[in-house]
């Protein structure tokens, strides 16, 4: 029987992962969650599982859901909240594997904190490794545990590298959809909507991460997790557009050899992997690979894509430049979504704040906070400088930061 | 330093066997051979290798070559011939690693031999795994040594499976370049010609794989190579047709992750892995990853390539019918070359020699033997009462077995 904590039950990939776990009950025990602030589903998520402890974002929803527990008699259910909650969550003596999947830094010491414990941890947080990726994979050698990739690519690679030693890989080719935008000529760029953007052609998700992967800042994220999760340098990591995003990713070996990995394009089948690690187990997510029919794949556009480029510049930098690079692309991405900048204007957004950020080594979480508000201050401050709504036919201008 | 004997020198896989063994003079030492009846070229390779023994076919052959190597001075090589000769060189206590490449059932009892004697075995013929599979396998089993398969199909399926524990596979997909008629109707099968069927689109070969390519009987032996090389029902053994043959095989696991693997078609590339798994050394043979472009899959027609449902149907019963199917084929092929049936008679006059083997359990490699010169002795007999050249404007007429 493993035991779970889940930081991030209410969202996505916490959600998946509960039903992973329900489906082998034999298997998997929810111990402790870390919610949102969705308490209706906290709610049922604690009927359900019963964890030990409960997290819950603020103290007021934690008051909240414990008042209703206490009508319906759960009083052996702890309801913690805030970070000390989470972290509370994350080092719980009982959980033996740690979910980390909420999204943005707010996870980051919570993660850090299970790490350290000595927790098996499956990271679907990407500000883990893009962010403060050097601390929490160190951390991890340390204390010689695996850090398990619940994302389709880095679990494909993760499972291709089983088939030799990472100083015999000469190459991690990361499979990229291409995004909506893969066949748009670079000079409509400019005039990209908002709608168009939000048209992802194979993943449904947030809309954050939808952006990001027209942009392919998605992928340069991916470029850098896959950097620190596999200790291996930004020139051994390579992307190929892969429109049908069947192949999740693959593995180029010193001897020639490349394995690739495919599977259907549900979150469970990577999180049932990193739940059951080293095992396999019987799933009924089944590829159907006598249906399989074409694979196309073409090298990426860095002229058109340039947040690839600045995801390579960055982590070749690393320290604080990552953490800008994620940063300004939260706030970028936001200006967009709300129509106060252009398409084009994300990565020039990011390529002011990485040139006004100082590459630097962060040595704790905290510094790695900081270096994130600080890299917030500083895209909000170029939004606002000059970014300028003028809604037209549903399309926005590109504006300048000069 | 890795010794190696070469069962098979002067054929297609001994040499490029040697040409690895060429490219890491500080790993490979060749120790033995055995080569077959090219006298000038077993000469050379004793020149440039200067192995303990060399095994020639014939005692004549072996006569000849040891009066030339003592004229040159070199009175320190052994010559031996013959079965007995193959065997001394694949037993030689010096020997580490022996690379299996005698085409037929020549290589049989010294590969099992070597088997036997403890050594690594690099599996490049067909009939050890066909024919005597059930008893090598077992052998294998029995002294804990590997065997490694040298061949691209099998090659990969051996990497893929590195992925996981043999328990955690689902399915092994062979992919088949679906041979030079795979786009020919089946009503234009009984006219096809010994010059159509010589020309596969992929692969350059000898004579009879290439045919054996082109009935999908090649892909037939494979299943059954798979089925006793991975201890694995026939059932979990499937093909796919991949023409452009880039991904060499697949692995499907349990949990539903399929791996597969890619690489340059040159043999070098698995005679490699072979030679040094588990580790993987740096090559040159590179697969170009950012110039694919598309991978196209299909089906097989099992109605137009009767031999793939016959090598299932072998495997399934075992023993002395893949013997005879292996047997026949030969045979039948051979008659093709020459003329005296028509493409369609290939699995016709399998079909007959296989309902007329019976299974049976094969205790030995002298059984083994037995049963294949039986079912030669009924494919022989089958093709002389029926089998009638009618050559007209190169076309061959079918013939029955009726």
């Amino acid at each position: 029987m493993k035991r779970i904590a889940i930081l991030g039950s209410t969202g996505s990939i916490g959600r998946s992962t509960l039903r992973v776990a329900e489906s082998y009950p034999e298997r998997f025990q929810i111990v402790t969650l870390a919610a949102g602030s969705n308490l209706e589903t906290a709610l049922e998520q604690v009927r359900h599982w019963r964890p030990r402890v409960i997290s819950m974002a603020t103290e007021t929803s934690a008051a909240t859901l414990r008042s209703r527990l206490r009508k319906e008699g759960l009083n052996d259910v702890e309801v913690v909240h805030g970070a000390a909650g989470t972290v509370r969550v994350a080092t719980h003596p009982e959980a033996d594997f740690v979910v980390s999947a909420i999204v943005g830094v707010a996870g980051l010491e919570a993660t850090y904190d299970a790490v350290k414990a000595g927790k098996m941890v499956g990271l679907a947080n990407k500000e883990c490794l893009v962010a403060a990726g050097e601390l929490i994979t160190a951390e991890a050698r340390k204390q010689g545990k695996p850090l398990l990739p619940i994302d389709s690519e880095h679990n494909a690679v993760h499972q291709c590298l089983r088939g030799g030693r990472i100083e015999e890989v000469e190459r991690i080719w990361l499979t990229a959809s291409g995004g909506p935008f893969l066949h748009t000529p670079r000079s409509e760029f400019a005039s990209i909507t908002v709608e168009q953007a939000l048209n992802h052609p194979t993943w449904k998700m947030g809309r954050r991460i939808t952006i990001d992967s027209a942009t392919l800042m998605n992928k340069g994220f991916e470029v850098i997790e896959a950097c620190r999760l596999f200790h291996i340098p930004p020139a051994k990591v390579e992307v190929i557009v892969h429109p049908q995003s069947t192949i999740h990713s693959m593995v180029e070996f010193v001897d020639g050899s490349i394995l690739a990995q495919f599977s259907v394009t549900d979150m469970r089948l990577p999180i049932l992997y990193a739940l059951t690690y080293p095992e396999r187990i019987p799933s009924e997510m089944r590829f159907a690979v006598s249906d399989l029919r074409h694979l196309d794949f073409c090298p990426p556009d860095l002229k058109k894509f340039p947040c690839l480029r600045l995801a390579y510049e960055a982590v070749e930098a690393g320290g604080a430049k990552t953490v800008a690079l994620n940063a300004a692309d939260e706030v970028a991405v936001a200006a967009f979504l709300e129509g106060t900048i252009g398409f084009n204007d994300i990565p020039r957004l990011i390529e002011e704040v990485l040139d006004a950020t100082e590459s630097g080594k962060l040595e704790s979480i905290a510094q790695v906070l900081a270096a994130d508000a600080a890299a917030r201050r500083s895209a909000h401050e170029r939004v606002a400088r000059s970014g300028r709504s003028t809604r037209k036919t549903g399309r926005l201008r590109a504006t300048s930061f000069a």
